[in-house]
């Protein structure tokens, strides 16, 4: 269910208008981290993405076992952001004839890693041949009271779980191509190479937030999703998320000539948790970086009061 | 959950070496048409199933509303070969820039009638860029008692239920390139571009059969899954399948040259359901075409009784 760029928005946009998700089971369709079905007394969450070569992977910097954990754990990450406990996943690859028997086994055993870790077994899938190697790992979960992104309230604040800006940094280190000097250098190049699915956070925010999404098209484009799907606007206080940010961040962009705020804002692939809920609510393992308002769009808020606004799909590197 | 070839069935046995299905809801995972889950008092069947330009597809004779309907139709003929009643798609799709708004539009259109037409909304999915056009949908349903392959018993028989062969006869007259001169061979040619799951008669065989799959891989392919999963032998008797052929097929097929029991035998994307059960408990739109043996392999029966044996894979056109 990610979105990645305009051209993407303006594909789902169009498929949205023919597609008619009516249907007795079908409790939330199109528009969130994965779609909710009501199945007997049963709430199941249910998402699927696609990890392609050379759109959201580049095999020079990723073993075949690092590109199939991470797949695994992107598509895992949507059932964190609603609050599920996942029950298995589905994977359909399509492989180029070039790829060798021991990079199949590779990449079926990053797969694997990243089930046992996710308690997430992986059950099933199909293989294809093609030109490009490419990922869809379909995931199902349960959650009987699943987080979604329209459920954002004024007066709630605005959480972020999980490290945002690292994966980013991380990547830009390496299409640098310098050697790493640094443990914080070390650090962001691992969270690109092998996020983390925040399931036991997920979890942690039923009952508390009242909207939660994950983040993988940037702080900055993510905040504005739950911007529209609430309809309301969301203030990130600038104070606030660079005293949120990992103390590795600050270090480690300085080597790729960035301000660690404005990395925060247009990284995404850390796969962190934004959330909103009321303060007296907000577990220890959030951190507060702002708040939600009536009104509309996404404002980064100065320490002075003065506002900027984040555009839909904001990323300073354009 | 598809086989297509030999290096595929042998990337999926390095891979399902390497994975671990092993978890409470799991109850039936890689090997079957879709994946059984048990959650709460329900039993959900699961599959993924890829279309790819130029390996599954033409666009040179499919529009892409063709191409989406038929994408969609494959995938929900697992859950009919499993007896379940759909519950809903979600589909990931990768486009090339090329594609546009008006295509993507037509695509969206094909998905949504097949969607109509089997009751199985979608609800979801997830749109990226590559260079080949590809259409993954994953499908779920439930099912109080989901078909398997691995339940065929020595005494059953062999049903056949839909057409078989007519899909191969319609993409070769297509290949041909020659104007289509009958109603026969218009109807090839529709069951290859709009191919039905036939979920109304996957149904039908609960209670009924002890086995069932679809047939994606060809007739002769499909019932060595069939025998492997059960441990037994298939016997294919040729009187019988010939009867049971639809008419038009030995009218269709005359102009490609070829014999119509060998077509249906190689031919597979009809997804015409294969099941074995009990003489007395075979529904009236199942057609018996053999039966089920101790021992194993698929085999040919001759009116005379002679066999030859049809080997995995069996492809007369190699």
């Amino acid at each position: 269910m990610k979105r990645r760029g305009v051209s993407e928005l303006e594909a789902i946009e169009l498929l949205r208008r023919v597609l008619s998700s009516r249907s007795p089971h079908v409790e939330l369709g199109i528009g969130d981290d994965a779609a909710i079905l009501s199945v007997g007394r049963q709430r199941l969450v249910w998402t699927v993405d696609t990890s392609q070569e050379d759109v959201h992977f580049d095999r020079r910097w990723l073993s075949m076992s690092e590109i199939g954990e991470r797949a695994f754990e992107a598509a895992v990450s949507d059932l964190a952001a609603m609050g599920a406990e996942p029950l298995g996943a589905l994977s359909a690859l399509t492989l180029p004839r070039h790829v060798s028997e021991r990079e199949i086994r590779e990449l079926g055993r990053g797969q694997a890693r990243a089930a046992r870790r996710t308690g997430c077994p992986l059950i099933g899938g199909n293989i294809s041949r093609g030109n490009e190697l490419s990922i869809t790992t379909s995931a199902l979960g349960r959650a009987p009271r699943p987080l979604r992104r329209d459920g954002a309230r004024p007066g709630d604040e605005l959480w972020l779980v999980g490290p945002v800006g690292l994966a980013r940094t991380g990547l830009e280190l390496l299409r640098w191509g310098k050697p790493l000097v640094s443990a914080a250098e070390r650090r962001a190049v691992a969270a690109w190479r092998r996020p983390k699915a925040l399931l036991v956070e997920g979890r942690g925010l039923v009952g508390r937030a009242r909207a939660a999404l994950d983040v993988s098209d940037g702080l900055g484009g993510d905040a504005g999703h739950l911007s529209r799907a609430s309809s309301v606007a969301v203030v990130v206080e600038a104070t606030a998320l660079r005293r949120a940010l990992p103390r590795s961040l600050a270090s480690a962009v300085a080597r790729v000539g960035r301000d660690p705020l404005e990395q925060a804002l247009a990284g995404g692939e850390d796969y962190a948790l934004l959330a909103t809920g009321p303060a007296k609510a907000r577990p220890a393992f959030a951190r507060c970086i702002g708040r939600v308002e009536r009104g509309e769009g996404v404002w980064l808020e100065a320490p002075d009061g003065t506002r900027r606004a984040l555009g839909p799909g904001f990323d300073h590197l354009g």
